[in-house]
């Protein structure tokens, strides 16, 4: 009987508003992801570093905006987004982490209470969840969508990010096959949303940037390109967990996959 | 016979690219304001503060991002903005520089070479010289640049701004009074340009925002608001300084009024 009423829970959420669904996440009402809940507002990818390394990090982030849009920065020990989540308390608002030591996958955890620190630093940054909808609600065809899963291709590419500090290495990119006669418009509503990747990074051959077969796919799916498709490629916010991965740092927390946080920016609030 | 020289050089400057500008300053042909020249060049405001408050100013910048639009940050103690002025050097290539220490204005200085010290983080704002360049080139009526000196009012405002560290305060604003029938285009043309202040803070009655009286500017000239103009307040790049001021930091350094670091980046670029 448990799923008829987690799907009554999961209508419920989706309707209401973002701090319904942290509140429902803190209290352990809810495990789950959070695809289609609190319906139109921001999700939000997580990282959290050590204070000593939030400087840089931030500065990583600024130089490459596409990849690592920042929603919001944490003061330094302090659990609150004050700005796109007041209240929310990020050791216990998402449902489920994953802890990297040593630039190493160490542990996936429901939450991070016993594991906080006073010198942590957290950054909340846009995410692709947000993205499509943006697309769907400007009646653009969003093929991966219509896929079982949703799972869109994702590749480490070619472009080199902008460094800074011990940050440095190549953009991951998500690739959409967008039909030619849509191009425009694609990259015209994109453009609006600074805050969950903006504009493409690159349209048209994948080899262009370093991408020489899109079957080999690093994360996702392979892609479906029809023959009146365009290979589109956004800048993909898993670009700041690599990198703090390839750069070793002691300690850093992220979000679970398809565990995001829920913002109460609305994505009114964030078009330019 | 110094002037006609001078203003040969100030049309030679005007014309060449903003590299030229910075070159022009560092070797010490050029020791003027910079308005006017590297034209089609966004100029930027500069904040120099030590690491140990780098973190929490730029955390204030981000969460303030209409009075406080960060176009760079450099590495700590060096003073290469890479990503806006490859090549540049902050200790020379500004024209005048003001220091200030805890918090009070204490020698202005033609460069800061003597004054640089390797924990050093300086940022790059945008500034609204590039502003009103956006607004003549859109056909807009610009009042404040038909008079003398195209000084604009400038206000400490009743608006606070979301405080970070030791770094709180009022925002400073600045007011163009715009004819009613061209409002809404200004602030369409502003919206796209969030890399220098974006979209106006407030439009109306002055007395929303705490001002009272607005003949009694804070900085530059009162305006002259004819039967037919709105007021407009735009976020304005004082803020950080101002804010860093009252804070009382041990050290911070500044360019000087309208000596501005000259950026490769066009208006073109900021767009969204």
């Amino acid at each position: 009987m448990a799923e008829p009423i987690l799907e009554d829970l999961r209508n419920e959420l989706a309707q209401g508003p973002a701090r319904a669904t942290r509140e429902a996440i803190r209290a352990g009402r809810w495990t789950g992801t959070t695809h289609g809940l609190a319906r139109g507002h921001v999700q939000a990818n997580l990282a959290i570093v050590p204070e000593a390394y939030a400087l840089d990090f931030m500065r990583f982030c600024h130089r490459n905006p596409k990849p690592c849009p920042v929603l919001d920065v944490t003061d330094t020990g302090s659990p609150e987004f004050a700005q796109i989540a007041p209240g929310s308390d990020v050791r216990s608002d998402l449902s489920r982490y994953v802890i990297y030591r040593d630039g190493q996958r160490a542990e996936e955890v429901p939450d991070l209470r016993e594991h906080w620190r006073d010198d942590l630093v957290a950054f909340a940054m846009g995410c692709s969840l947000s993205f499509d909808q943006v697309l769907l609600e400007n009646g653009l065809d969003v093929a991966h969508l219509r896929r079982p899963g949703g799972r869109i291709a994702v590749y480490t590419s070619g472009i080199e990010c902008a460094p800074a500090g011990p940050f440095a290495g190549p953009m991951v990119v998500s690739l959409r096959p967008i039909p030619k006669d849509q191009l425009d418009r694609v990259i015209d509503v994109t453009r609006r949303y600074p805050a969950t990747h903006g504009a493409p990074v690159h349209v048209g051959d994948p080899a262009e940037i370093g991408i020489h077969d899109v079957n080999a796919v690093d994360w996702g799916a392979p892609p479906e390109i029809g023959d009146d498709d365009v290979p589109v490629f956004w800048g993909c916010g898993v670009t700041p967990q690599a990198i703090a991965m390839a750069a070793g740092i002691p300690l850093m927390m992220t979000h679970a996959t398809g565990h995001m946080l829920l913002t109460d920016l609305t994505m009114k609030d964030i078009a330019q």
